[in-house]
């Protein structure tokens, strides 16, 4: 079988197997303090054109999102996300069970407005019990989100400048942030991120890391003890330099941007395809990650071949699926899944 | 600097690099549930002599104690441990975050005993307001402990028999459990382990991998959704197969057990130059920590060139120091270092 | 200012006020082990017909909410409810505070079905990464609901039968239980509830008591321990007879159900009034709340000498908002009430 | 049986009940916003020479303590108290139930040392790994003690300057501070803990009331947002007058002070009794709670007519015992008492 179902089916890129091999017999302290680690930050604090954020290594993404939010708010505080955002349905609860509330706004495609971020404020703010009602604090965004879509400059601009307007937090989850950044529709650099949010990641686990999250904190009140919590919430790897390491090699000679390229130029040649067969797109995606809608008879036939995520069923006889490509995706597999979409 | 502060100061051991390398390209599924996994587990429950435990593989020891300390307890209850223990010293508050106090007994040497735990349950049901107190629900320990000391069979089957005489879950974090079966002075197996405990781990980290601790539930109880305590709580690798790949390397044909004991063996030759110096040591340790008392002159000059970790001032003119072997230890360097206190 | 806006304007019932001097200066032991809780607990059992549910006494309904579920789920589990049921919108997030989730599922009176129930349990166990989610394991329904409506022993039993049939635990918060047993479409009797759920409340707060609310649990698993998690939550009383006195009074010669009848029948005048008048009501309420849709004009003038509570404007002229009646409230009021409507 | 085993036994003092049946049938707004709260705080901010503290009225102690320290401290961060605090061992870890470590400090009678404090600050932050740590963050203390010792106000203030210098809060529990205050050794003033202190409660279950704690923070970061966390914790009260009404009364014409006073007359004649018989004491108290040393013979004799907290077995042949007085202790039963121990 052919894996497309999700941007994690293989390990890494083999640059980074390379420099683990190369400095495995290394003798270096633990915990992210290591020579790797203070690299890999200083490569990534370039690219935010910031001589003041701190950046931590972490995991995975469940624990960066649940690590930061639980660090930034108090305990009367929540987090708005959309009803689809991924701390609001995918993580076990992991962010109630730092005793926050994930406050969700309706969403058909997986991104939320600033205009409903407003609305969530003043809502709480103008109620009169609003001392009875958990207080929204922070928003909570992916970009990409969960459904493909991308949040561009202006669009991000607007929440950024609601949340300072309101003292709301602005957290951008990036496990997918390469993908989204190499989207043909992107226009958002590293730099504005680092100036438009609170906090934020950079996710390697999807793209081309083993594992690992580079968080980068911008706001000096987050940053504060911040190490604490990484610890706390589990997420301090002892051989800290697996992280440094990795994140390094992603961030010499532009390789996470490549690598990034790669599978949003695989993703848009299946998009097309697609589309020229006719098939509607189930979120109109610019990533990585598409959303056909497919005859159920054609789901079948291709399941022989490949494995796709079952999104939904749309109606009686169609069903949306989830197709991704990763900086592994291997050319000639999507050439094949090409030839068998036409062939249909 | 020649580093023997701690045992996890270099990357893992070749035989697992060699693997990730070779196994990079496939594509299996994630969290998990792909072969390597299966394979690993297998191989694991097979040294436990158990057909009905499960096996999970978390990345980091405070990860596994907090996930199956909160996995095990209501609200109400606590979890025994040495006043010394890591989960009531060095986990920033990981086990309180999740809601439990750590109920700690007093230890010298890092061990508790028995009749201490049936004196904390006793303590606790005969008091008339033990409504009014936290309810001991388990007892954590480690083997080897903080201090290198082990637990012998007959140590751990007494506290086990307590434990299930009072209905108290017994669990052993073992992040050095290779160091503590490679012991000279140790008698207990992994199916004593499987058998004593409701709970335990083998640790990858300081034992030969990269990162990964293999949690191992023979509690009925416990074993139900655990799953989901491992994703909320951070611990649930996207590329799982990472972890099974690791731990499968470890239990083919021995190799856990013989990095663990080229390490003791290190580890033993350093207690007794110790010894023979004339040098007391803080713990009694039969493991790869080794504390000894040295003349602050003896330290000043040994840190030229190589790295240990402070424990103590034992007084005006001497302090404990750590001094760790592990898998990576290179013999040429122990040999330095005997030569080194040889010459003082 | 004639105050109609909520049931907790006033004191408490004269009686219980005569008895709480009475017995003021008796010397009892504290925390409910007294003989007035013991009395007052018998008297709630002999209404249960059970002989096993055990009787708690705490102080409010944030409190016995927080403390029932916290009391119940395991940590990655999470409890349903409506969009509007009060753990979900007006506790200041006391249910995820001790790490759990409220499941919402969408209502327009209040009210949720056994249908919405048993999907959301399928959805959740359909889902090939159901552990990635938090699993449902409680259902929460307040009769009367937050808008008044009420379910019938029918609903009631076809939502206990979802339940028992899923695993699922059922608890009724019964804040206003007296109001909802005394409406003239009610027919559940305490014996019923005591059958059917789990767990369930009988409000004091707003049933003529100065504050208290007497938990049933019929569920042998969560009677264990309760008084514990009592404590733990803030809820353990230290004079815990000035509860056990205020529902002793309550339940002795039926006056609960006396001072209930008294307060639907005020309300059932202003309902026919109120529709008499051609306003339409918000929600279908045959209970002690009423939520009628006044034209602006009328909220107007009827604000200068009544407080209602602001519910929400319907369309650019109208405004729904709730009246209230209680055990408290006087004939007389009402009666100006009824003339200032009817002559408006 | 005459009942000296708690502070607890009576109902409320009988101008509270009279306050109460006379303002039964007032109306008025919910959750502490109403005309006797007002005048309570009023009353309680003129003894606290203070017009910037917020004074809020909760139900009992645990609630006040464990809300005080939730909304204080984020989650890496715990809280100082002596290992015999209440927070400690009492509260069935309603502290680490909202996530937080009590570090404890060793006391023989009940008290810490500003030493002790600097201390625990100084270990943790001279220690390499303090981010693997909990961080010190407030220190609780109760004035009285549980063990009836007392702190002067030297004693207080140099605890209060080293929470200064390093950034700690610091917060007192008042649960008998009237009882203090009484004391023929102090000298401290509402306002001197109002200067000291960042949070201090007031205690009304112990003194008088019926239930109720007043607390006052001083701190303006404390004081944001406290109602939010009040309601989340369960401590709202819905008919929030109860509390108001009963400071209220407490804190005219000085009643707070006279009934405190009585009780620690009582208290310091049957502490001098106890010296006079040869009795030790097992804490020197000058407070309302008296821990004399009996005879095992003079123990069993006197338990036929009164009750005392059984302490601890001290020797083979003897008991330290619990004896308490309140405002609500008659005079004839000390009398009685003094004549029975006199006669053994």
């Amino acid at each position: 079988m052919i894996q497309f179902q999700c941007d994690y089916t293989e390990g890494a890129h083999p640059k980074i197997l390379e420099r683990l091999v190369e400095t495995n017999s290394e003798q270096t302290v633990g915990y992210g303090e290591d020579a790797h680690c203070e690299s890999a930050r200083a490569r990534i604090l370039q690219l935010c054109q910031s001589s003041t954020a701190q950046v931590h290594f972490l995991v995975g993404g469940t624990q960066a999102n649940a690590t930061i939010i639980a660090a930034a708010l108090r305990p009367h505080q929540g987090v708005i996300a959309a009803t689809t955002g991924h701390i609001a349905v995918h993580e076990s609860g992991a962010v109630e069970a730092t005793g926050h509330k994930v406050i969700t706004l309706p969403s058909d495609d997986g991104k939320i407005t600033a205009e409903q971020v407003r609305g969530c404020y003043d809502a709480h703010w103008s109620d009169s019990t609003h001392d009875h009602m958990v207080q929204p604090a922070m928003v909570y965004l992916s970009n990409p989100t969960e459904n493909g879509t991308l949040y561009n400059k202006k669009e991000l601009s607007a929440i950024a400048a609601v949340c300072r307007d309101c003292g709301l937090l602005l957290f951008v989850d990036g496990a997918r942030l390469g993908y989204g950044m190499a989207s043909p529709i992107n226009d958002l650099t590293m730099a504005d991120y680092a100036a438009l949010c609170d906090a934020f990641y950079i996710g390697g686990t999807k793209v081309g890391a083993l594992f690992g999250e580079a968080v980068v904190l911008t706001n000096a009140q987050l940053q504060r003890d911040f190490r604490y919590h990484i610890k706390q919430r589990g997420g301090m790897l002892a051989k800290g330099r697996l992280l440094g390491i990795q994140f390094d090699v992603l961030f010499t000679d532009g390789l996470y941007a490549q690598i990034s390229e790669h599978a949003v130029r695989l993703a848009m040649r299946l998009r097309e395809a697609f589309l020229k067969k006719g098939w509607a797109l189930r979120y109109d995606s610019y990533t990585n990650q598409q959303f056909p809608i497919l005859p159920d008879s054609a789901y079948e036939k291709l399941s022989e071949k490949y494995l796709f995520s079952f999104w939904e069923k749309t109606d009686a006889t169609h069903t949306a699926v989830r197709v991704c490509t990763s900086w592994a995706t291997k050319e000639e597999n999507v050439e094949a899944l090409l030839r068998d979409v036409e062939a249909l």
